[in-house]
């Protein structure tokens, strides 16, 4: 039987937040805790739009926090999958943060969620086929082997050799 | 000036949490969000405790789900710094999740993350060295470099054929 | 002085939401009050993005809760302001709820919210004049000056008599 | 069969909350979001006391913020069913904030909240006919018939021409 | 110079409150740290209503928990201060669950918490003189000076042979 | 039937909280009621660890607050089981507040919660005995028999005459 395709366009998500201060440390910057809460939210409404189902987060990739996030900003989050296996979607996040009054807009993050689409009983299930259509989205779906080899690789779960798509980028031949 | 030295075993902390109702998916488990919002808290104490300082998050490492964590558990986290260079400095978390009533205890996560020390303005300032002092904190030890390095070229700040040490988990001369 | 002009457009703002355990009364609904709640920061945002400033509340125009909106759905927020007059600014919001599994996605409330523009003393201050542009645009600002003679009404400080275009509503001649 | 009478001021509620740091904007004033929720569960307690049921919001009329309300302010909130028109319900609710501190004590608000009674299906059931008995009492029970034109009109669901009560207001015969 | 004196009735402060997923445990009953929060904001909000100043928390007297109070159920507490001692407020708290659909209201808790009025440095600060009118009132106010014997003897700051107000109700002479 | 025997240092438990803005009042200071919260958190936990069941606060004994507790601060519960009659359960709370810049850590808070194991319908079920083997853990188990009559006596289920063990304490014979 043919797998379902669908674009991935129709999984995009747009979050705003207004950081309030429980969000934040004694500095009143958003911890970076809260952040990863928020990035989790959107990148799940994103899986739930490509799948139609209920999903779980099974893995975050490295996330950087480079400026710190003011008490009163504006966090904008959008999400969208990138590509799909079986029953596991890649979700791409960026993250900006406004500060409104004074006029600043930073890219505060960029960060991939990997989440499994479930049944009503937990039991991992088969999702649409992710299919990229922009110079962009082709580009984020060409790499989501690579950082899916990182992934199993980092969660011991496939030898570093046997990382193919990996191994290219260390070794210059 | 020689650099003030602390063994990483001073850094320890244990954190106890009950899963409540608003932790939760759809499906009563805890959402892997408010996991990674709970090992940041844990983390940044331990960071605290290494420096005396005020820290804030720098970047965490992937980070994978296993088993589910269901609403009444209790999910205990325990941090220890591994590492310290200059103002950042490494910290482990391991996480348990029991269901007390029917006696299980599963391990359901481990994860590093990166925190900087700062000052009241915000600004890095250097923070002890981590001494390292038991076979798997010796261990842990070793292993941040390689682990910094990844970072450092997940974050685009490392060309990957310098990252020598990271190199050779791939390559086999 | 000429007073800046700035399209409505620039105002718009998409927030999407999860709804949690705690925002559900014990029918597992999402309670009205909650939804005002989210509907009051989608909208405060909008004004802050056409002001550059603080915004506060001023009023709220009636609001129904016509479906209920379940634990676990996806509500998205979008809001755009409308209209300015001098320190003022009216924002128009749409709702959506959206289950997922269940593949159903319905609009669920509209709303008019006003907010003031205020500096750090939490005085007024001047805003741009709101510029519409397509047909729905101006069609709002066309409305908003009806809607505004209603809130002075209703707030006691307008008299029925003196309220000319909201007049023309009830009176046919 | 005889409708069940119930006088009105056996739905009366007071709710007294401390304003925290999480309901305040950057000026460190309570959000006029955070506000309509507290009414909503105020008014919500009142109708349930009225109906002895489950209730639901089914609209909240105009509501206007003049007072800024501090962090660390006392907010009290009464509430008491004014009318009932068969499974329906309006709730009067009126907001005070207290700096005790300082002395001070201003009404905040006053707005009036609709709630629909249902049974465990979610469906609306009859509720008891509301007996107004003081002055005060009966002169919003009689204000009630043309607050609920203005609600069915503003919600599209009766013709401003239709709305004889409301009609009155504005025409001057 | 004579120390202010203030009835306590004008202490007293009614706190309606919804329970909500989140107050829960995994039998959907409020949690006891959860209700001893309420009282003490309740109570709090009594304390400053007799002092006019910020107050904290010195001390809390036993309490026990009878009856489960279900989610949904309405939580109504009383607080009123029953005698003042220098700077420090004896306030008692009672305790009402009401689960309005299927109609019973029971009293719940009984409580005795005590306030130190504080100035903005942090320093006590003496309050005024307390002063019981009612019967009930004066029994409370009555018994304040052996609960105040008993906090002592608990804390460790009076020897049980002292607390001759306590004494009496063990000896039989 | 023999009643099983359980170490009371397996249900020794270790809470770590970092203190945030909404557990604050005016003063920037953590709340009693807060702190009641969480030290009934870390005593359920450990009052679990113990029976192996769902347990649910029956009393907590006078706790009284010393030294403020301010934002951002590190706070440390330990809690562990005293001793057991029936189904209930005596745990013991110690509380440490650390400032971690500064330096500083005080004791905070001791206290005593009891708690009831309950099953799935919330009946009390028994519990093993708990073993008490360090000097320190067999004088609070001890003292936990005194402990009871008091709670008894407050609660007004035993009279202070038949309370022997507390009788002894204020007669000097």
């Amino acid at each position: 039987m043919m797998r379902k395709q669908k674009p991935v366009k129709d999984s995009f998500v747009i979050m705003t937040e207004l950081v309030l201060p429980n969000d934040t440390n004694t500095l009143h910057n958003l911890m970076g805790g809260r952040m990863m809460h928020l990035m989790d939210i959107a990148a799940a409404v994103s899986a739930q739009r490509h799948s139609n189902r209920i999903v779980v987060t099974a893995s975050v990739d490295n996330v950087s926090f480079r400026e710190p996030i003011r008490l009163g900003n504006v966090v904008t989050l959008q999400a969208q999958v990138t590509r799909s296996f079986s029953s596991s979607m890649e979700v791409h996040i960026n993250v900006w943060a406004e500060d409104i009054p004074s006029g600043t807009k930073v890219k505060s993050n960029e960060a991939f969620y990997t989440f499994v689409a479930v049944d009503q009983s937990g039991r991992p299930i088969d999702v649409p086929e992710a299919v990229a259509e922009t110079p962009e989205e082709i580009s984020l779906y060409d790499g989501a082997l690579r950082r899916r080899q990182l992934r199993l690789v980092l969660g011991g779960r496939m030898k570093p050799q046997e990382a193919t798509e990996l191994k290219s980028l260390f070794v210059v031949e």
